[in-house]
């Protein structure tokens, strides 16, 4: 069904409080779609809407909604109602909620579990965002070495439901270190006599908790892995964080980078439903800062002043000239910072591309300078047009070095490369621009500056 | 072993030519590491690495290589070593390469391959790029509706070596049209006498062979799933396309997007890899219509050269002016292309967004002018400085207007939003900017225009 008339069919269904209906219509609804109805639902109709689930359903369609609904559900939650509801939950999904709830709801939460789900909370909840801790889940399958391929898959078989995975196990010693890993395939397909030591993969591919979120999701996506087993300090393993989990974290950092390539800071919520005081403090910052940054050219056209009241035409094609080094500068900088993001791209190729980029930008100027210089004839004359030539080969050089350059060296001062923005870029392009363009005017036209 | 270590190991056992070391030494190391060590060997040193390798496995590594360095190897080999290599590819990879190949090399690579393999190449090879046909696999698991559990695991325990995954299974008629899906998972949980059709889900979530790759990957991303079937026209099931390939796919329709953004056109291979020539003809494009964009803004300058000539100070503020108006419009651009791109925001939120947009904009378009204006009246008395503030807020405002807007207007005409790049609405941002700015100054100034 349509989402749009799942979502007119649930609010009907609300609306007769005919609670088998509701059972009914609900039933095959896949729990990533009901979310997205529940979503426009007020907290009432959202629980009555959840409360015609079975327990682990609604756990899944609670965990599917953003986390800041999951949190003004919480609210309107009773104790039980809330406990009942963590309890189904995934370990890493409760975490995340656990860490959104104020410490008075996390107060009230605590004595509702169990003692293990209290630990596991604790545990998960204590690492820093944006780190493998903080996606890994501790419902990960583990497997002793000695036991057969027969007796592993019993094993797996009664820890199925409980567990995010059971395609892939670890296999641990009695400390938890991590010996191998072995996946359901290679279980099923050995002779059921075989020991799991001597199916399991020993080189195992692994991260740290303290690894970069970002990093765990490139690892994943590059050996084409289902989990990712994750380690301590004391080199025990953890937790794991699953492909479904990395795929997220791929479309978040992309969009994170992305809006950072606009210079918008990292939004923490959807574009959807921000609101408007958290846009413009995600905006704000950058823009006064460029505002700044602009008066660089201000204070150059204002050098080369006489000049211009000599030569008034000169301004015609000043956006133009400083426009183009701007548009080179940001396309050069755009696919370096996403060449340094996807890893295609390291510091070290930095003299390879500069020498590339250079006859690129070259080759490109030298074609805008073609383009334009019959309007730079026909507006201002030859000696105009050949200004404006030399400027706009010089300005697209120039805007392009800069721009594929400032990401290499804000990775290489730790900062990071996306924040060499098109807008900044363009800032800095247009400042040079402007030196350029008149220092070129006042040499040809052979105006002394004033 | 660090990838530089891993490199210099292989080039200078290739260099002692002892068949055995290479061999120790690549044992353990993941096919995808391989690959990135091999992508810097010529390509009869590539084929001396693979050959160390058994077939399995040389086959996953050169499938992890770029296509473009596939087909410089295939170039080199014998029609047998290739239909060999061919023969062990994973069928999605092998009709990718296929399509890559010259004519003659297609020709030649055909008669070496088994019926069923040339079959399988032909068809999978027809479907458009970027398509869900284009991305899938034909290695999938069927599975009898009358099988029971253990039947079917058995069966799947066969079937596994030649299949892509054994974790999901569809269920299909004699028709191979689709009745349902079945995780390895609920086979083992299930008691072993339970047929298939007790235990499958009914309601599969499947996508088209002519489905955008886009689509394809967003929806195992949303339902979280390990694979998705694919239907053709006639209902059937031909394929399934993964995770693993789904990720790729986010993260490249992630990079496509961002150099759009930068108005650098789709670069069908790395940034590192790409030549010169690629580079320029994938950026010239809207350099050049830009310049002439460009000249809207010269235009503008120009009707009100008297203006300028008048009050040359105005100039001072032109970059500044013009500058922000265009990177709050990239600001406001780049939010809503990612947003549509994500699934964030629908065409139907454009009303809703214009009106937070205009709020956010003007209190930015203020704070800005705010800013600037002690520098206006420092520069060119309170007049100017009026001039600048009331030109801010407004160009702010227009420039947020357009870039919020622009995506939804492509969008609605079929055009892809991402073609709304930061340079694009600079520029228009611009020529905007220069009408008002200067028509703020007349008429403040009380100047008339030329």
């Amino acid at each position: 069904m349509e989402i749009q008339a799942l979502a007119e069919s649930v609010r009907e269904t609300l609306a007769t409080h005919d609670a088998s209906g509701l059972r009914t219509l609900l039933e095959d609804v896949h729990p990533a779609d009901l979310a997205l109805v529940l979503a426009e639902l007020e907290p009432r109709d959202m629980w009555r809407a959840l409360s015609a689930l079975p327990p682990d359903e609604r756990a899944e369609t609670f965990g599917y909604l953003p986390t800041e609904q999951q949190v003004d559900l919480a609210r309107t939650l009773t104790r039980k109602q809330l406990a009942d509801i963590v309890f189904h939950m995934s370990a890493d999904e409760r975490a995340d909620l656990f860490n959104r709830l104020s410490q008075e709801q996390q107060e009230a939460l605590l004595p509702g579990l169990a003692q293990a789900e209290r630990d596991d909370i604790r545990r998960l909840a204590g690492y820093e965002e944006g780190t493998a801790g903080a996606i890994m889940t501790s419902d990960y399958a583990t497997l002793a070495p000695q036991l057969t391929a027969r007796e592993a898959i019993e094993w797996l078989r009664r820890e199925a439901p409980d567990k995010e995975t059971i395609y892939q196990s670890y296999v641990i010693d009695a400390d938890r270190r991590l010996l191998g890993a072995v996946s359901l395939r290679d279980l099923i397909l050995a002779p059921s006599a075989r020991r799991v030591e001597e199916l399991m993969v020993r080189e195992v591919i692994f991260a740290r908790v303290e690894d970069e979120q970002e990093d765990v999701a490139g690892m994943i996506s590059k050996y084409d892995l289902l989990a990712l087993p994750i380690i301590n300090g004391g080199e025990k393993l953890v937790g794991i964080v699953t492909y479904d989990d990395a795929m997220d974290v791929v479309e978040q950092e992309a969009t994170e980078d992305f809006h950072k390539a606009a210079s918008v800071d990292h939004l923490e919520t959807s574009v959807r439903d921000a609101g408007f005081r958290l846009l413009y403090r995600k905006r704000v910052f950058w823009l006064v800062l460029l505002v700044f940054g602009n008066l660089f050219s201000g204070a150059g056209i204002a050098y080369f002043e006489d000049t211009i009241a000599a030569y008034v035409a000169l301004v015609f094609f000043l956006p133009l000239l400083v426009g183009s080094s701007g548009n080179a500068g940001s396309q050069a900088a755009t696919l370096m910072v996403r060449a340094l993001a996807t890893g295609d791209v390291e510091l070290r190729d930095w003299g390879r591309m500069l020498g590339r980029e250079l006859l690129v930008a070259g080759a490109l100027g030298l074609t805008m300078a073609i383009a334009i210089s019959g309007v730079g004839v026909i507006r201002g004359g030859s000696e105009i047009a050949a200004v404006v030539a030399i400027t706009m080969v010089t300005v697209v050089i120039i805007g392009s070095l800069i721009g594929m350059s400032l990401p290499f060296v804000l990775n290489r001062f730790r900062f990071d490369p996306a924040t060499a923005s098109a807008p900044l870029v363009a800032t800095i392009a247009d400042a040079v621009g402007v030196l350029v363009y008149f220092g070129v005017a006042s040499a040809v036209l052979q105006l002394p500056p004033s």
